[in-house]
Parts: structure tokens; sequence; C-alpha cells
């Protein structure tokens, strides 16, 4: 019987040979990941348990991103259990206020995740990954523990949905618009417990930093994982970064996949998903109306260098709205380096923006931008829940970088070529 | 009967030809100054009291920089409230986030304040612009309320101590050293409400951002205010900023002061204040052996470009010690460019820093570098209180750049020389 992607990745990883849709296995990781929130708690359980020493120094990745550097006592002090922590198991992969990024930009950038790999990770976010041709996921900071002490994790083989992509996205149009037009069309709970596995001559169109993002936000339409082949772009990003053998995977012929969905990229407009949910998609430039008090453009989803040079490339020139607060979050210490080499940085400090060290910050209402009440925020984060950002009576509109700086410019949802 | 240079600006400002020390007086402001925590309470009295319109809307500034970008909901609604008051009151210098830069490296900048002029902030680093030879102090959020309403402000005439700067200071020796050294010998209430006005041909050696961070650390001495003779340095630093005249204002000949003290530079070493108070100064060489956990370069006190100047030439081609967390605040976005295309940002990025958005943030236990228990952070700032910084069992030692830069890469307090 033909496995998905998905699916092989698991069955390699397990041992096994063939694995179908709800099969329960347990398979070795290549990479536990943990943030300076979910992290305590997994180490609070593992010393509970004595497990001594961690089943790889090498494979446990802990960056100190959400409220970092430390907003507050309870924050640093989240932060001390997990210094203590790496540097008592020599935790290789360990970035602190300094070297950090944000986890899901950090860990491709540093070649830590690649092809054929299985990560997990206590952070939702962890199919970011996907784009690289590996399986990676999220789960809770008591596997964390478990997978820290044993190297391996259970699993339910998830059932997939194909994504056939077709055609060639019309400028303006990135990985952003195209996820939230997926998520608008199958709606959160659209692919629950399911791999997102996306295919298509259309994916030839799509940079890395494209594929990233989609692949993040494929836990906002409730899968498990969301995936991409493995092609010379993929591996033309991998060139650099990764120093060991990575393999890689496709999809039998006769892969069983529950639903088919073709999405012809040619036809999708710049998005923008509305309060309070990521389904709520709809084209930017039927939500003119809607007046802003605040843009973000940074996150796991979108803080990568190609999303800063979009920004960029707008705000040239130009100057934000009066009482609009625009805050710049370059994702990495590498892509803060990058973003100011290519004079991004000056472009952004000149139109009146704030430009933060990275951190997850206001995309979880952590700090770096928080809203009062009867705020708005066009935001290039993943999540647009009520209070997400805030205030429970504040509203995060989700977009992409070029809508999030057209807006940023004009005061109210925007798209660059309404400008 | 003679006057010090502080009384002749109180004197002229309330339309007297001579005041005397104790003396109460009814006097004009020139600026008015609040941030993001004192103008939300001024602001609620002013209402309270329904005073109409502002005395002048280019006389008064409002600085969001304590916990922004907002921290959380709380900041943010402090915000919302300034924001909306200085919208309505269509206040001349409001500044927010992308535009905001930390109140006192900001106004001087900006040339909103000069000398001769008679200032006023609800923030008690409000002495910084002393260094300018302009009369100004902190004072409370009401008197902020009735001082937006009437343009005018009481005041009990200060004594005074005359300090002589002789000698010239020897390298890596700033103004942060010299008025750590100058607290160190009088005490914290050393100058308990008075004006400490310096004097001398020392003072010729002092670059205006030395004389800033001097000013603005008098009230650690309990001072009413600081004040420096207006120099070449002075002048110059005004030219292109400050677009009115202003008056120049010196001592009487026999001028009383209270105390004098002579003041060789020459002698100050670096100098570092151990916790929990600014007068506990000791040279920085005796010191090497407290470890430390975070350097913060910044705040009103030394976030200037000058302050990052000397921490870019110490931290290039270094980097900073395993686990000592080091987080660069330029304290204004003019300040972020400048040292921006001068290099040092680089330098901070490659020698393992965050760099911050302009912020107060960590000074006042904010955001942006809070400390756990049992942490140890030598800081540029101003106050090393208990819990000033975050936990009640943390510690800040404060410091110069230079020394600052250092202790970072040794992992221990140093300094350059030692490195």
């Amino acid at each position: 019987m033909g496995m998905t992607m998905s699916q092989k990745i698991l069955a390699d990883k397990a041992g096994l040979s063939q694995v179908a849709a709800g099969e329960l296995i347990y398979a070795d990781v290549d990479m536990v990941l943990g943030n300076d929130i979910t992290t305590p708690v997994a180490i609070r359980e593992y010393e509970a348990y004595h497990c001594g020493e961690v089943f790889n120094k090498d494979k446990i990745s802990i960056v100190l991103d959400h409220f970092t550097p430390s907003k507050d006592i309870k924050a640093a002090e989240l932060c001390a259990t997990c210094r203590d922590f790496a540097n008592k198991n020599n935790i290789e992969h360990f970035y602190d206020v300094g070297t950090m990024g944000i986890e899901h930009a950090l860990l491709p950038e540093q070649g830590i995740v690649a092809a054929g790999e299985l990560i997990v990770g206590a952070d939702s976010h962890t199919c970011t990954y996907g784009a690289l041709g590996a399986f990676s996921t999220g789960f809770g900071s008591t596997d964390m523990a478990a997978a820290m002490a044993t190297g391996k994790c259970w699993f339910k083989v998830p059932a997939a949905i194909k994504f056939e992509l077709t055609g060639k996205p019309r400028e303006w149009v990135s990985g952003k618009d195209i996820i939230l037009y997926i998520i608008g069309k199958i709606g959160v709970d659209g692919a629950l417990y399911k791999s997102m596995e996306f295919t298509g001559e259309g994916i030839r169109y799509l940079s890395m930093d494209d594929r990233f993002t989609i692949a993040n936000m494929a836990i906002e339409a409730g899968a498990k994982n969301g995936i991409f082949p493995v092609d010379e772009s993929t591996q033309a990003y991998m060139k650099d970064r990764v120093k060991r053998p990575y393999r890689v995977y496709s999809a039998d012929l006769d892969a069983i996949y529950d639903k088919t969905y073709t999405i012809d990229l040619s036809a999708i407009e710049p998005t923008v998903a509305f309060p309070h949910l990521p389904e709520n998609a709809r084209p930017a430039k039927d939500a003119t109306d809607i007046k802003i008090d605040q843009v973000i453009i940074g996150s796991c989803t979108n803080g990568r260098f190609s999303d800063l040079a979009i920004a960029a490339a707008i705000l040239k020139n130009r100057r934000v709205a009066k009482n609009v607060r625009t805050i710049i979050i370059p994702a990495t210490q590498q892509i803060y380096l990058d973003a100011m080499k290519a004079g991004y940085l000056e472009t952004f400090i000149k139109a009146g923006c704030a430009v933060s060290t990275p951190t997850c910050g206001p995309c979880l209402g952590g700090h770096m931008g928080i809203m009062a009440a009867g705020e708005r925020t066009v935001a290039t984060t993943n999540r647009n829940f009520i209070g997400r950002m805030g205030h429970v009576a504040s509203e995060v509109y989700l977009a992409s970088p070029a809508v999030a700086a057209a807006s940023a410019v004009r005061g109210s949802i925007c798209t660059p070529d309404l400008l």
C-alpha cells in the first residue's frame, strides 16, 4: 500500500517498512526543540523522574525566544531554568539573548534541521520545517521531557490531504497569502491531525521563505504537519547549512490521500485574515476601510530576510502613517545583520519604524507591541485569536509583509499597488 | 547678593531681580515633560479639574519611552491615554513608537531644550538638561498637570554646592566615572535639594555626552539640579539643533555656595557603584572577582552615540563571554541610525549582543532584560536600588560603557586595559 511523504519518513524512523494512517508507532527523533516557555515545564518533569543524562546533547535545541530579552521576573526565572539545564547537560544547540533568534527561523538557518528528518518541538509551529521536506510537528512539554530522555516519541500516523499547487503567483502574492487563502478555503479544522502535503508545478515559484511560511501555518488548519517535496531550491538552501547527510523522501505514486485540492496560485490575491480566526480570509483590497493602530512585521511566520526585503521595498522613501506604531522584528541575529547590510534597517528607521531585537514578543501577547482595548494591528504573524496580542477587545489582522508595510503607510489595510 | 547660575535662571523666569536660597517663587517654565508612566496620572488630574486647553502646545513634550514598545496591556493603556491627550491637544513634541527615544537623550538631540531655559519634567532624571546650562528638574505628575494648564510652577530656590573640576581625565574615564566618584564622595544625600554647579578648567575635557551623564545623575546625590557653564562645546552642540534664541547664564562672582569641592579628574579611575546604592563607588579594578550574568549598555545616562562608540571600540573583533546576555539600547532613533552607519551595530551583533529599539526598559525593571533571583548585571544606567532591574535578590553594578563592554567580554567586572 502506498505511503505519503510524511508516512514514509515516520515508517523509516520507526524501523518499519510500512505504516498506515491511524497506526500508533514509536519512532526515533532527530531533533527535540523547546523554548523559554515550554522547556521549563519539560525540565520539571524530566528532573522529577530523575532521567539522568539527556539521550543526545547534540539533538536537543533550546531557544530562549518568546519573552526575551526577559520582559519580567517570571520570564527571567524561566530562562534561568533553561540556562542551568542547558549548561548542566552541555546542550549543543542552546540559544540565549545575543545569539538567539526565533526558533523556527533559527533552526533551518543554522542547519540544525534537514530534509527527511523527524523533528519534534514543544511549540505548535514546529511544523515549519516541513518546508525542507522533514516531518516536523509540535508536541507538549511532557512529551519533550520524555523525548529528551529517550530520543523517541509516540505518533499516531496521520492521514493526508494533498494540495496540488498550479500556476504562478501574481505580484505581491507570497507564501502568506497562499496559506491564508488555503485556510480560508478549508477552515481552521480543515486538516485536523492530517498531513498537508504540498505538490505541483506551482511550487517552483515559491522561495524557501514562502515555503517556510506555508508549512509554518499548517497547524492553523489543524494539521499534524505540512510538508514540501525537496527540489533544487531546497537543496540550494541546505547546501551551506547542513553539514551531515540527509535523505530526500517523496510520496509513493499510489499514496492514499483523504482529499486533493488543486490550488491555482495565479488566482490568489493579497489576502488578509480578519479577527478572530485565520480562516477569516478575504482579499486585502476589500478591507481598505479598516483603520489600524499598529503594524508588526516579524515572527516565525514572516520575519525572514525576504520578508524584510519586501517591506523595505515598500517603505523606501515613505513614512508610516501618523499614530501607526510600526515594529519590525528580524527573526534572527543573522537576518538582522543581513537586513542591516542590505540597507533595510536604515529604510525602516527613516520610515518611522521601531526595529526590535529578535523575539516572538507581540505574536503571542508576550511583549514588544501589546495592544490596548479597541486597537487594531495588521501583523505578519500566524494567529489572530481573541486577545492574542493584548486586550480581549483588540484585533489582529493577519497579512503578508507586503500588505502589512503598505497598510503602515496608509494607516488602514492596503495593498502595495494601491499606495 | 550674588546668585548661583541656577538661581539667576530661576530669578529671571520668576520676573525677579534677585532670589535667595530657600525662597518660594512662582516661575514660567519653558518646557513641561512627561512620559508614558507619569503623564497618564497628570492627564487624570488635568481632566478632573477641567483645565481646558493646555497653556502652550509647543511647550509640552510627551515621550512614550518607559514600557514601550508596549510590554503588556497595562502599558498599552497608559500609552493610549497619552496618545489621545496628545492628539486632542495637538501636542507638538509627542513621541511614539517609531519616532520615540529615551526622553532625556531625545529632547536635547531634537533641540527641544536649550541653555538658560527652565525645564520641568515628571521624571526624576529631567536634571539631565543642566548639561546645556539650563535649569531643569524633576517633579510629580500632579505638578505636571498644573504646569500643563498654567505654564508655571512653584519652586523653593535651591542652595548650591560648587564642584570645581580640575585636570584631564585618564583614558577610559568618562562622565559616568566622574559622577559615580563624586556620589561616592558626597553620598546619595550629599546634595539634598541643592544645585550641583560644575565649574573649572577640567570641563573643557568633557564631551557634551559626558556632561549629560554627569548632570543626569545629579539626582542620585539628591540634588535639585545639576548645571554646567555654557562653553564652545555647548554652543556647538546647540548650533544645528536649537532654532530659537537662548540665553547664556553664569554664576555671579560672589555667588554663595554651601560648600565647594575640588575634583581632580586626573585622579579618577574607571569606577563601579556596587549594589544597592550609587554611592557605593569603588575602582573597577578592585572588583574583578565579581562574576556577572548580564550587561546593559543604554539608558538616559549612557545610551548616546559616544557611549556606543566606546562600547564598539572594545567589542570590535571580540565576543561577549558565554552566558553573559549583553543588551545594547541606543537611546534614540537618530543614535540608532548613526551607530548603524558607523558600523557599531554590526560590531555588537557580531560580538553576540542583542540590539534593542530605544526604550528605558531594563533600567527601571520595565522590560528588555529583567533579572531572576541571584543574577548580576553591569549596567550603564543610573540606579542600583534593591530590585531595580528585577528580582529583589538580583544585583546591579553601575558603570561606564567602557567598563560594561569590557565586563561583557570577560564575564566579570573588568576595565578595558585588563582585557
